[in-house]
């Protein structure tokens, strides 16, 4: 025990010290290990780490590293290691290892585990993973594969703890005893009537401290609600974080159990869906990865430049409109990009906020006139601050009243934009049935990168100009 | 049983057609019951809903209707929706409760659900909820409350399950059955040596499947890990996903036990953690709520936009400074925005990738070379590739071979400054202990649009006006 209690000291220092992030001490260790071909040196180095911490060191390193390490270490790759892997890079450790390395690592792992492997495979890996499996498992897999990618289908595990709905404490005590095949980890019994139908369930804690004569019907949770087996995995995480569930019964078209889902999948559902909303509203696909290469990158991020060029030569072809007011007055091309750049960071603060509050559904059709309205009102009331502030500061720059008068109007007037831009194209393309993270960054800034240059320059034009 | 399982294809057939938002109609019944001053209709209407489904009506709905709808029915507010109301509307609700009624409600919460209300709480109000408490509660919350704001001691609970480590199966079962006070939830029982430090910990399920005469210490989790009390919530949040954790025990300084935290409230954690990235990458504060008012939204947006007013006003100098090569060739005001939007747009792409990579604790010192490395070179790619478009687009527009170069040598410095920019500004906004998506949006579009004019400007002045 004295062991133990030291392990975990060194533990805790290591998490306030380092947050849990890598040692890159660790490393530089690994990396001196496969420089010198030393397989001993990296068995040491990887003993006393998680799984996840072995991926994320696979993920750290280049790839003509890993493909050393790989040729050093496959006996040490396991299933769980496997299933923590990003996809980026997992077809390349499946391809390095040797088949019997993989035919025990995707033996040991859930169903659940297999499928998030799998599905992300070529043809020739998925047909070598699935051959591994035994029979029941392989059928198990194929059958998940049918659900849609994404689905409650694809995310549940197969094993699943029940019990007849008019069982006791004390037949749910023995059946466990007994205990055929219980999966690793669970956290109720799903009580079932004599159609598979699941009517509530009972937590291991409520079975442990009640009397063997009391009915488990008796002691179900409230919390208890069943997902379908089609619903999308984003809407489940939404659940369980909504409602609290630690586990949740995967129901069929015919209410029939078929699976259950955990929190831990769940919450890495969340993670990912998050991992989504930040990339796409930056204009990257939402797939990119630490790991990836060039190529890679460059085809995540270079159509959404592609479109931001063509959106912004719109918004230049509005300047050329303009151009001989800017011959006469060559201070409007000095203050042309304020108005843009107020309006399009305006805009993506309320794009911000519209899209994380459809994403937890805190935006809907009972308050989105009210959050038009606020932020109607939100870009007149900045509007008119930065009208002031920016019309003081061209007047004193060039000396012009009617160019700070100017100024101070098309703020207001992209601001306004700004904020109607921000609420209104992420409400249609979400309304269209797409994801408003995409796509809504580059038509919001088109909205006011015209408005701001159009505004600005053609009230100069009809003010300082047209006089 | 049938009305069970009636129940349960209802909220199937929900979960199908709405993915869990708040059904619109239902809003507008309760607004209208409200506006009726019908009490009975809202209680109907409350019935079937879960404690979180409330909250969201409460904070959908506006304040005018809000304080109706309390006043008509503050007592059916329960302790569980006090908690999952949003912290900006809570202290409003509170108000509006009659002083029995949010006694009862905070009575009934665990310690940790009481520290999460209490702590955003004005000091009034903080003593009358303190006040509500009996005192073996008052003492447990107001130990949490000296732990830092967002630290671990302030997320768990203080309601633990243990066992001393050298005892089996039986007796656990025993000690459970005779279940003096458990909580409402746990999933592991703790074990713990007789300094009270935990040394392991074991599932219920392996309790309930193991025979009574096995040592707890023999059934041991692998997964077992400390945290200490100390510790960020943010970094428990990442241990939990990072290690798919349960629960697990908290310790303070001298690693004994002090509490446990549970999966659930990690996801939540996470959770806020992700809004406040989206929203701090969008320069709004983390703090905002789809019910915060129109001042409130000004003062979390406001001051943001200030600062991009200033560094707007910067890269306009730098503009200003070439006024004159403006003047002789109007066309250079036409394009030079789009170098600087291509610039902004790929900046924010790196950008969003590096602040993920640093929350995810996948940048690493260890990567951290590479990854500059990489996007240097997808910089460099990106700008010959849209040096080669907008070159041949500025050549067809305005028919200048040496526009169309200077446009196309400005794109690949200002697209390889992007890159720059967008990664060495979060790592060193990181390094100086900051939250790198804070401020981190300001700073890299400043770099792009400073570096985008006077590139292209200089370059334009150099070999156009200069010839």
């Amino acid at each position: 025990m004295a062991d133990n209690h030291d392990q975990m000291t060194e533990r805790t220092d290591r998490a306030e010290e380092e947050d849990y992030s890598l040692d890159p001490r660790l490393v530089e260790q690994v990396l001196s290990a496969v420089e010198a071909g030393d397989a001993a040196a990296i068995d040491a180095a990887m003993a006393p780490l998680h799984a996840a911490d072995i991926a994320d060191i696979l993920e750290q390193i280049g790839s003509g590293e890993r493909a050393r390490f790989l040729s050093l270490w496959s006996r040490g790759i396991d299933g769980e290691i496997l299933s923590e892997l990003d996809e980026s890079i997992r077809e390349e450790v499946i391809e390095a290892l040797p088949h019997e390395v993989l035919t025990e690592a995707v033996r040991e792992l859930d169903s659940d585990d297999v499928v998030d492997i799998i599905e992300d495979l070529e043809e020739p890996h998925k047909e070598l993973i699935l051959g591994a499996l035994d029979d029941s498992d392989r059928a198990a897999v194929t059958q998940s594969l049918t659900y849609p990618e994404d689905s409650a289908g694809r995310l549940m595990q197969r094993e699943v703890v029940t019990a007849p709905a008019d069982w006791t404490v004390g037949q749910a005590i023995d059946f466990l005893r007994d205990g055929a095949e219980l999966p690793d980890q669970f956290y109720h019994v799903i009580l079932i009537d004599p159609r598979h139908h699941p009517v509530g369930y009972v937590t291991l804690g409520k079975i442990l401290s009640s009397k063997r004569d009391v009915a488990l019907q008796a002691i179900t949770e409230d919390s208890f609600r069943t997902i379908s087996v089609l619903e999308e995995e984003g809407d489940v995480a939404y659940a369980f974080n909504q409602y609290h569930l630690i586990s949740a019964p995967v129901v069929d078209a015919d209410d029939r159990l078929v699976g259950v889902i955990t929190i831990d999948d769940a919450m890495a559902v969340l993670d990912e869906e998050h991992e989504e909303d930040v990339l796409r509203l930056a204009g990257v696909g939402g797939e990119s990865s630490i790991s990836d290469g060039v190529m890679e990158t460059c085809r995540q991020r270079t159509p959404w430049l592609f479109v931001n060029l063509l959106t912004a030569i719109m918004a230049s072809s509005v300047i050329s409109l303009f151009s001989s007011s800017i011959e006469a007055i060559v201070a409007l091309a000095t203050l042309m990009p304020i108005v843009a750049s107020q309006g399009g960071n305006a805009a993506t603060q309320t794009l911000a906020v519209a899209v994380r509050g459809l994403a937890t559904k805190d935006l809907t059709p009972s308050n989105a006139m009210r959050i038009i309205w606020r932020e109607i009102q939100v870009g007149g009331l900045n509007g008119v601050i930065f009208a002031i502030i920016m019309g003081l500061t061209a007047y004193f720059w060039f000396g012009s009243p009617l160019l700070a008068l100017v100024m101070g109007a098309s703020m207001i007037i992209n601001l306004i934009a700004a904020a109607l831009g921000g609420i209104l194209i992420p409400l249609a393309i979400e309304k269209m049935g797409f994801d408003p993270a995409l796509a809504s960054g580059a038509f919001v800034t088109t909205v006011t990168d015209v408005v701001g240059f159009f505004s600005f320059l053609g009230l100069a034009t009809l003010i300082l100009i047209g006089h």
